[in-house]
């Protein structure tokens, strides 16, 4: 019954439409008997009322966007979990959308949202983003948009993040005190929130260990899996290679172990590994992964909690919430 | 600019709403100085043509809806990348939505589709899907629908799977020549198409290796990790207890290995393990994992452009289209 309209409703009905409709929304203007006679019409023909004709009317879609680099990643599949559990109390849908890290993806994702088609956005931006225009576009029409832990700083709206920078410091530190003498990050881009503000906690550890940071001490790799394991493996093929890695997201520790698998290189004899991950094989990978884990579950939760808040009250606003929930280290073998 | 609407432009531009429409739509009717007037104004005002509005009147949302049970598992997210080639290809929105195994949230998210939100549908069945009526609805109202990988047998449309028999018959095969005595097959849904035809290869490999199924020789998991840990903990807990095991689902392993450990049970000494699995980590796993590896990319690829030739090609029937793309065996330390 695709085309059962609220029109074929009044036409069958020999009804206005302006009544049909009352009678649907229940109106104290409608009688019972009329009300009755719409209902066994509507059962009939099975009709469903048509979402984009009432969204047209009340701008409301009851669908929230979640807008994320990718689902290949423990934090990311976590933190949807956390968001669905609010937004399912809500009776909201949630939608998906995937940047695959891609800047322009991420605009063309955005303009999409300027036409209506969800209510509010949660997002955590690529690692191509450097500006925020097209999230500013989005709100200068009234859409409401979170950010969870990959922010856009310029941007004015509610952030929900975890201690990036102490988590940093926290790793090196654990790092410098297992022993190492030399330890490199590994980012995954020079703009990105999240990975500045830990390496900038690792630099800080450094300094105040007083420690030099060497010119292999960062390393930036990419999206692109064949150029980090390239970029690892020559930084590892080196005669004097680091003895400490810290892998600023969870894809990459995969790649690391690939790499010293292949060059011989032990685990955490040769080299140490910490990295930031909630990845649920840590504990049984081989040796099992001394993690920073992120409070996954919580903050999609936050950031849901914080969307639905400034969808629900008329004067919340989102600008200056900033809510950071700590991360935890979890000692396991490959620091030993 | 919101609330820019063709009627704002009209009114502002002293024209009549049908008049903006045609010459929006570069209609040969309007003269080129109206088109050029009403074009400036659009450009001004930032007009964003509401897409609601133009979904009701072509009934194309130019978006696709991926239907799954979770995004936590290898084989899903490896799979919604070959299905987001195939839409990026032809322009279109691909929207996520998680049923977390749960049938009647699946039923929420398909009842949704009936107004029209999406073009088309890509599904893969909750584990606790055993009828289909909330897909042929759908269906009825000329929405096309394709299923990969978890199927429901009585829809009648498009099924995109791997050779599931064959791989169950393949993996019990491989740990009998491993020298296996005694072979359970962890399963996650009694009524799930992929969990039982795996199951009925490992049965028949069993048959014609003359071994009897035991009584522990299928163990029933469910969708909560604590009570698959606790299944799972006391089949091998108990003296006699297997000394193979074939996980169905990647989850599963995961914590089979975590029983392994806590049991102290020596993996593949002790018992032998393989999971049908597409982990980017099974390689460096403790020990590393033999898998049945699934080819989610190209069967995400294979849906979408199944999917696609139905709405694009008037006479494109799905019904009778079943693609049958072959699993690999990747052999490793934990069944050696």
């Amino acid at each position: 019954m695709a085309n059962t309209t609220i029109k074929k409703l009044a036409h069958e009905l020999n009804l206005s439409v302006g009544t049909v409709s009352k009678a649907l929304k229940d109106s104290h203007e409608i009688s019972i008997e009329t009300k009755r006679k719409v209902h066994e019409l509507v059962n009939k023909l099975n009709y469903v009322p048509n979402p984009y004709a009432s969204s047209l009317r009340k701008r409301k879609s009851k669908t929230i966007a979640v807008v994320l680099p990718e689902v290949a990643d423990s934090f990311f599949s976590l933190a949807i979990n956390g968001i669905e559990a609010v937004a399912q109390d809500k009776g909201y849908h949630v939608l998906i959308y995937l940047t695959h890290e891609n800047f322009s993806k991420e605009q063309s994702i955005l303009k999409d949202f300027k036409s209506g088609r969800v209510d509010g956005i949660l997002i955590s931006v690529s690692r191509e983003t450097t500006q925020g225009n097209h999230i500013c576009d989005v709100q200068t029409l009234g859409i409401p948009v979170v950010f969870f832990d990959r922010v856009c700083d310029e941007v004015e709206t509610a952030k929900v993040t975890t201690n990036d920078f102490e988590s940093g410091y926290v790793a090196a530190k654990h790092l410098i005190v297992r022993g190492c003498k030399q330890i490199t990050y590994l980012s995954i881009s020079n703009t990105l929130s999240i990975a500045n503000k830990r390496m900038e906690g690792y630099c800080k550890a450094l300094t105040d260990h007083r420690m030099e940071t060497k010119e292999n001490g960062v390393v930036f790799c990419t999206n692109n899996e064949a150029y980090n394991y390239n970029a690892i493996k020559n930084l590892m093929s080196n005669k004097d290679h680091p003895d400490g890695l810290i892998a600023s997201v969870e894809k990459l520790t995969i790649t690391v172990y690939h790499v010293c698998n292949d060059l011989n290189l032990q685990i955490p004899q040769d080299v140490k590994v910490i990295s930031f991950s909630n990845l649920s094989s840590a504990l049984i990978l081989n040796p099992s992964l001394t993690t920073i884990t992120q409070p996954a579950f919580e903050m999609g939760e936050a950031a849901a909690s914080l969307l639905f808040n400034a969808l629900e009250k008329r004067n919340f606003i989102l600008k200056g919430e900033n809510i950071i929930l700590p991360s935890v280290l979890n000692i396991r073998n490959s620091t030993k």
